[in-house]
């Protein structure tokens, strides 16, 4: 980073960035965890965790900070007034961003943080167990716990009393939204989601009237050796630089950032699912692909990451769906795949396996859901959470809630709490406000897609033939290269002149199916 | 601990947990660095260790923790005068080795820590260069900056200039002696590595004079994989708790403590010399046993560790040397080893194995040296750097005093600095006094082992049996529990009731070369 010398900026630079190495060593410490740790160590690694992620708050929370903040903002203020540009509007983005985690985290009071984050353990603990056993009951009274540690989180951070921005009351899900998509509100997804759940139920209905895909021949048993050996071939294909990262396995797949040049990837084998070890691998890609094109300028920042869950659900739902699940992807990949699993595959072709791969109906849960009924998975959590975080929906109240809601939704009864409203852990780690961002990556991710394809008209050509260097230097220079320097919503406006929209996600996905199911 | 409420020791415990929690992150990020790191995350890792120690170093040498080093043994004084018992001795343990570490912390300026360690970095890229040029002139400027820091750093300790204990003057080769064998001078280890030399000498010129066995069926073609799975069989068959640690595959083979329930060792395997990758796996394995029969009292303290680098280094010989390398060892494993490799080892049986595995004689690398041979590739070693930090020895003569020692040793020319003066890291990072550990590893090893198979006659038949569970069990009890609350010296005397001696490992050598080699 070229910047003008300014000893108050370069301290702050400094700070942030023994910030960030201690919170990059947790990170290792995490990925560790989920990879490698022998199952005794477990209780001592958190232990060890608990230290580091004390000492990186506390790092970001000393009064240095708060006073190198204001009078860095001062300086630039007094020197640029409210426009600064290159260094200087790096500086400010750098300083718009450390002042929302400072506050955000000064905001709420070390006791809260230490009980809040003692609850989430217990309620963690007991979701587990609830969820074994499918008893709501046994869960309610942590829930009803983490709905009001999040009700005060929001307070402390100022939603839920006020006004967010002009003219606009906020609430308390503002404030819990705002946590994982920087600047989005309730009535702002509300807007979108409203005709996405109609179309997508309208287009779900037509599918379940057509007749069923054949994929019978992908619950076959598949070697695990020759499925990791795919997934390898695959991961050097897509162009994941293994200088810069790894491949390993963790029971559930996820992508995490270590450094500048160490972004890890995992993925899980099933013997007679192989499609499900292939997609998450796509998918995690997409998340690597972000965190390893950031701008080299922004690198041991709290500017080097991904800017929101939202977003950087766009770019793993691009390449695990709207990329990974197109015929013109598996033009390119479907021969080595079935030269691999040549038994499997006998007498499958191209066709019947690009159908079989994007076989969609109704189910019952949303980690295994399809492209087209993801989303109505997401728009029940969103319904449901926002009433209980509002008081609208008690906790008592919320089982019969999500199994109308489900019902309604998908034509199926829930067989049980496990497979219902026990099913996903965000709520047991008091994570409300998460679940939009799945929904959002895909909306986003066709917005995205759109201005691509019209800026690489050949896009087809090139997935045909394994080729993704222009792909992957087109998301890099439009949107990865930013890390958090832009909102969600300028990024989107930049990048596609549009403001949040389900068109092209409806457009793309009524498409696809109508030639799929021939309707 | 169960330990009398006290709120200064308490803290002072709480202080060095943290700091031990904090190394052991470090030691992950090691771990991780060696084992699992893509190439080009190398140079951000470290810049995520140096925040990590540092932070460490803080939490040590902050002014609270020498206030409550004084309070503390005050504290204690007057409740129970020089002769602690129980709790209390525990607690007097504690503040002793805490305070040895932040005394040894404190007195170093942090100018000093920091052009050193820049400067060692510096010499370590220069030692790597010039040893594959072999080119002792480009790293000798190198040397005697290693030498003036490591010179300096004694003499900030308090060492060569007055006295160490009472009449014996101490020299600054004691006080860098002292970081690796507490307790240990120069002048101690002299007595016993002269007679050893001695000895040694003689007995190989015996060995050089006999028939030398046929051991190339050790050098055949040996499957990795088949390797790396006779090496957890081996690895579970030593008792080593997979719940506990891990084995991984590293460029050099080392043992690494990332927390009481997490001990991890390294190997590697050559496709022609599997007794490398087993010999190596059972070295580190007993330094991982050392490690995880720590009494759980000691739990994530600073005295949770091996007491000296001699009495680890006597716990992974004894198990490579004087276990692994023994006839009754491979009548448990030799059938194990042979089914695995049958065409290899096709016509060979037990007595040509043994002879095989244990075939001495002079060799230049000292990292490849047999039982015999190694022991004299350390006095090499100590008696030039003795001198070498002195200043009896100019770093100019050094090239030349390493080759006529070394033919005087061994009747070997040196061919070329590489492989020789400049074929160990040890100096090139400044670690002056490291290398006499080795050789006291050995000594201490044996001195051990008399006492350990006096009380267990029929250990044998144990060892033949692959039954370890007593010998773990005695090693633990006698040593391995004691982490660092016994000096070396302390430690040596309660099991065996001898000061340091080369005796045992003496009679052990000749007995068993006279054996093999039938003279």
């Amino acid at each position: 980073m070229n910047h003008p010398p300014n000893p108050n900026i370069e301290r702050l630079f400094a700070l942030d960035r023994e910030r960030m190495y201690l919170s990059k060593a947790a990170a290792v410490l995490h990925w560790d965890e989920e990879t490698c740790l022998p199952p005794l160590a477990v209780e001592e690694r958190a232990e060890q965790l608990a230290v580091l992620e004390g000492l990186a708050h506390e790092k970001l929370t000393g009064p240095e900070t708060g006073e190198l903040l204001d009078r860095c903002r001062e300086d630039l203020r007094v020197r640029c007034g409210e426009s600064p540009s290159g260094n200087d509007r790096f500086a400010a983005d750098f300083l718009r961003v450390l002042e929302r985690d400072y506050r955000r985290a000064v905001k709420l009071p070390p006791d809260f943080v230490r009980d809040s984050a003692r609850a989430e353990g217990l309620s963690q603990a007991a979701w587990i167990k609830a969820r074994k056993n499918s008893d709501f009951s046994a869960f309610a009274p942590h829930l009803e716990k983490m709905l009001t540690y999040a009700r005060k989180r929001a307070e402390y951070w100022g939603f839920g009393s006020g006004s967010r921005n002009a003219g606009a009351a906020s609430t308390a899900y503002d404030g819990l939204l705002d946590s994982f998509e920087p600047g989005m509100g309730e009535a702002e997804i509300d807007a979108v989601f409203g005709p996405l759940k109609e179309r997508l139920q309208k287009l779900l209905r037509k599918i379940a009237a057509s007749p069923k895909p054949d994929d019978g021949f992908l619950h076959l048993d598949y070697d695990l050796n020759s499925q990791r050996e795919f997934s390898r071939e695959l991961l050097d294909g897509l162009g994941f630089d293994r200088r810069r990262g790894r491949l390993d396995e963790s029971a559930h797949p996820f992508t995490t950032t270590l450094g500048y040049n160490d972004v890890r990837v995992t993925t899980r084998y099933a013997q007679n699912d192989p499609m499900s070890g292939i997609f998450s691998l796509i998918h995690e890609s997409g998340h690597a692909f972000y965190e390893l094109a950031l701008d080299p300028a922004l690198k041991a920042s709290c500017l080097a990451e991904g800017v929101s869950m939202g977003i950087h659900e766009s770019q793993s739902r691009l390449w695990e769906n709207v990329i990974g699940r197109s015929r013109a992807f598996w033009e390119g990949w479907f021969p080595a795949f079935k030269s691999r699993f040549s038994g499997q595959l006998a007498g499958v072709e191209l066709p019947g396996f690009y159908r079989a791969v994007n076989a969609a109906g109704p189910s019952l849960i949303r980690t295994e859901a399809d492209e087209v009924s993801y989303s109505l998975h997401i728009i029940l959590r969103f319904e449901l959470e926002r009433r209980l975080v509002s008081g609208g929906l008690s906790v008592e109240d919320a089982p019969a809630a999500w199994n109308a809601a489900f019902g309604e939704l998908f034509g199926l009864e829930v067989p049980n709490d496990a497979a219902g409203i026990l099913q996903d852990v965000h709520w047991s780690m008091g994570a409300f406000g998460y679940f939009p961002s799945y929904a959002l990556g895909n909306l986003y991710a066709l917005q995205f897609w759109k201005k691509c394809t019209a800026d690489i008209p050949r896009i087809e050509t090139l997935l045909a033939r394994r080729e993704y260097a222009e792909i992957h230097g087109w998301l890099g220079e439009k949107i990865h290269a930013f890390g958090r320097r832009l909102l969600p919503a300028e990024l989107l406006e930049r990048v596609t002149g549009e403001t949040l929209s389900a068109l092209p996600f409806l457009e793309y996905l009524e498409t696809k199916y109508a030639e799929l199911y021939e309707f």
